[in-house]
């Protein structure tokens, strides 16, 4: 219970009202208060979970996620989420291909929102298209709510889209946080961002677009290491460079994984695909130029295997902050000898991190509930200190 | 809770009883009676949630949505009743081609029901085959609890046959209650349910059938409009006869939409297919004739484009009573120049009555919650004090 | 009340505290003890569910359901299970093809488990691999929660796998104890679980195991009878044989039907494939030799068409202890002139049986639900008292 304590005292210091009621859509858009309560209330949530008691604020109610690419992981962290909370999940399948627009994304927003409390969207394929779609939903949303055809408004939650990946980024900083002991101790740190070589092409931006624009805002030093021609979107460098300036770190790019990994203290070695070719894919699946689309993989493809020597090997961990940074992913890696030939990492790497790369990846349930409960709870100290209080058991055992 | 308590009162008024314990078919299998009943129930329960009241009568239990057709809205309609009341969904999909019989009919609907409390049933695609199948799995599970090899009797709900479609019309009647702000207003209102053209094929029937079927237990003149060639079910329209006659309002047809929207109140301009090229889309299908199947596809594609004038246009409207009908669609509309070139509305029709659409839509899941309450709840006026006295939050905020 | 007083008392009898905490994997690792337990919490559950008393033990909660095949009657027997305890249900479809190892399941163990209190696998298409990947899942689970990742360790059942289908035989063994009043009315008695014709081809062995593997614990005179080919595995007769002995029944095979119909109490008569031939089979999928699949498959509708004889007849069903041997099957039987021209079982005999056949089936939620709550009560008695003296209603009529 100490630590509960602790975690509830931290939320009094904590600026986060204006979370009441919103949608989360790019960590940047919050501000640094909104997102270490975010951190806080994902611990709270979780020490409840550990100490068996039930964080169930919907006696009914629905979660609906929405996803336009079949994910496993996404559909199993957002079910816990919800369940968590007591929401039951109804998925609505959009299919890969249509992207809807105006008058049916205002309608299907309504109609399967009479009884929804949160909905969850996961939209990364095309530039351009995810993040706009979801703001297109939350308008249809605080419309219909307001027309009075919905009894609530439901709160969205980006599960990742184009520009930003939250739910992963923020699993991803309080793992780091929790690994040092605390936010404090942040400051200073080195975290590369680094692309990584993988035999799959296409890998979406919003992982390392999601981590340089988070953690650049706890004074690290953000290195962004690809080799040329893996640009990613401008204006998330921009975000970045900003926030690392104001937080009183650094942001900086680089063409070598070596610098990158030089004395850092985390390293993220991750595949993507350059911000440009996906622009390119998005027109052509616009056009519905398959052909196109054929002769931009094949190019693509090519173009990775120029990089086959950006792999996160034991010679470069041997290089990094004493020799042990902590080696970060979102899972699933691309493991040399393993899952793959020749990937991102090499298996004796990866094995040595299992453990801690399960632990990043079990912020992420809490993260999305901290999300939900944000959006949704007026007053949630006070809520915490009712449902401590009450001390229902989530599983009478 | 003023109008709660009008509602409640308006319970006491009615006869219903004869609902508890039984399944969902036909609205005119229902009396008067019991049809307000549902729409009060699904007041209450709205006004319930309104208030944060739960509702939830289910500590635990299943309503099963079998589907022979993927229906995105009647899904989440069905769920969110379900989940109102405290139930979990578990979908049971059997696919389109395959109709089941005799053996496998009894056999499934006792293997999925050990637990169900209720099972919600769309099949509306073959005509002569939805309802019988309801009927069918309805005395399935009548044995299957008689014989004590179900621990309860899971009631059905039919959303959506080849003959009636009772959670729509009695969603749009209740709409219609409310936008006259009581049912003693309906008697004498005009409402047009009219044929309009799509460049679909094959729209279900029991949507016309439904607002015919209903509509005339209300004392209003009931006007059925269509092209020659595109007749209903002549056993609905006997039906219509005689409600209308019994409720001293009108039930008359017309092959000309401008006949049936002079004066309307109501208009409900949508696209249906003839019942005889149903009836020989079943034999086909029944006879595996793919090219039987193709070549009336084409003919009935070629028999509405020499319909396309049969759109709910502004000048149409304008002869309405006072140009003010209240425009209604069970939704999604073919919209001219918006989802399709020509279609059953035009843009700025379907736009100015948006928010009453969604409106109209919103009472749906109530109408499925209040049918799955009136057949499970032997004294509903009582369960609901019980309820409002419990006060328990739906929404613990 | 009186009922479930008795079933109580007998828990007192029992030692089972060994199922706290641990997986369900093949009934012949449990001891005697366990089993009974199994279906005296089992029939403790259906007494709580009929006289309408909550058997909830979770406020939130997860089973996750993960299945290489499609199964409804499992699907839905799994949920109702959860259901009734309180967990809602996340299905994870792993795809038939795709047989994952190492690393893989390692990961995806972990990653579906943050909140996780149950996993049911169902995996049983290939020899040497379902119970396999079962134990590799659960070890995974074991380190991932020593690990601390995982809040709680989810505890697995098998749902059906190579060796054993362990749900199924036990609630067909609670059928035969329901059917005779008792435990101890099952000694002495003679069951036939024989092959029978069928024309598909593939069955699995499981059920043909899980009986002998099962029912040989009892004090039965257990026949295996199968046309020559048609062999199980040896280490299952094995268990068989063994088991047997110590409980002072009997063992026999046969390749006679009418020699294992002959006075029998309860007679099985099922098809399934040859032992061999699933091993060639798992061999060729791991091959991908498709046409290799391709001339398996007739090789072995050829070799079924052998014993078309193989049928449950009037005639035969004569020949068991007076004439009234009690009729079982998993479902669904190959009815012959229902289902199939011809097929496992006589028309007449089925129909006579198909009101106990679908309580045969009934009991199977409920057996699912008994090994859940045995995984996560340390004292199921406490709890049941808890339950009775709370009376929480499951339904609040």
């Amino acid at each position: 219970m100490a630590n509960l304590k602790t975690l509830l005292s931290t939320l009094d210091t904590l600026e986060f009202q204006d979370m009441y009621g919103e949608d989360f859509f790019l960590t940047w858009e919050n501000t640094y208060d909104e997102i270490i309560a975010t951190f806080t209330v994902a611990d709270i949530l979780r020490a409840l979970r550990e100490q068996n008691i039930s964080s169930r604020i919907f006696d009914s109610g629905l979660g609906v996620s929405l996803f336009r690419d079949n994910s496993t992981r996404t559909r199993f962290s957002f079910a816990s989420a919800c369940n968590l909370l007591g929401l039951a999940v109804q998925d609505l399948d959009e299919g890969k291909s249509q992207i809807a627009h105006g008058e049916t994304v205002r309608e299907t927003a309504n109609m399967i929102s009479f009884m929804a409390d949160v909905i969850g969207i996961r939209d990364d394929m095309y530039i351009g298209k995810g993040n706009a779609y979801m703001r297109e939903v939350s308008r249809a949303l605080k419309e219909g709510f307001e027309d009075g055809n919905l009894e609530q408004r439901p709160n969205l939650v980006n599960l990742q889209c184009d520009i930003d990946h939250p739910t992963q980024a923020m699993a991803d900083m309080n793992h780091i946080i929790h690994s040092l002991g605390g936010v404090e101790a942040v400051r200073g740190k080195k975290i590369a961002m680094t692309w990584a070589y993988s035999p799959s092409y296409g890998k979406p931006l919003s992982v390392p677009q999601g981590i340089i624009g988070l953690m650049s805002r706890f004074g690290m030093d953000v290195v962004l290491a690809h080799p040329e021609g893996y640009e990613i979107m401008p204006e998330v460098e921009e975000v970045a460079h900003k926030q690392a300036f104001t937080s009183g770190g650094s942001f900086t790019k680089t063409n070598s994984m070596a610098e990158a990994f030089a004395d850092a203290d985390f390293v993220y070695p991750k595949s993507w695909a350059p911000f440009k070719a996906m622009e390119r894919r998005t027109e052509l699946y616009g056009e519905g130029d398959s052909a196109g689309i054929k002769a931009l993989e094949t190019e693509l493809l090519a173009q990775n295997a120029n990089f086959k020597d950006w792999e996160c090997t034991e010679e470069l961990m041997a290089t990094t902050r004493e020799g042990k940074a902590l080696y970060m992913h979102c899972l699933p890696a691309d493991i040399s000898g393993v899952s793959c030939p020749q990937g991102e990492v090499a298996a004796s790497v990866f094995d040595r991190y299992r453990v801690p790369l399960y632990k990043e990846a079990s912020h992420k349930p809490y993260i999305i509930a901290a999300m939900i409960f944000l959006s949704k709870i007026a007053d949630p100290r006070a809520k915490f200190e009712e449902l401590i209080t009450a001390g229902a058991p989530r599983f009478s055992r």
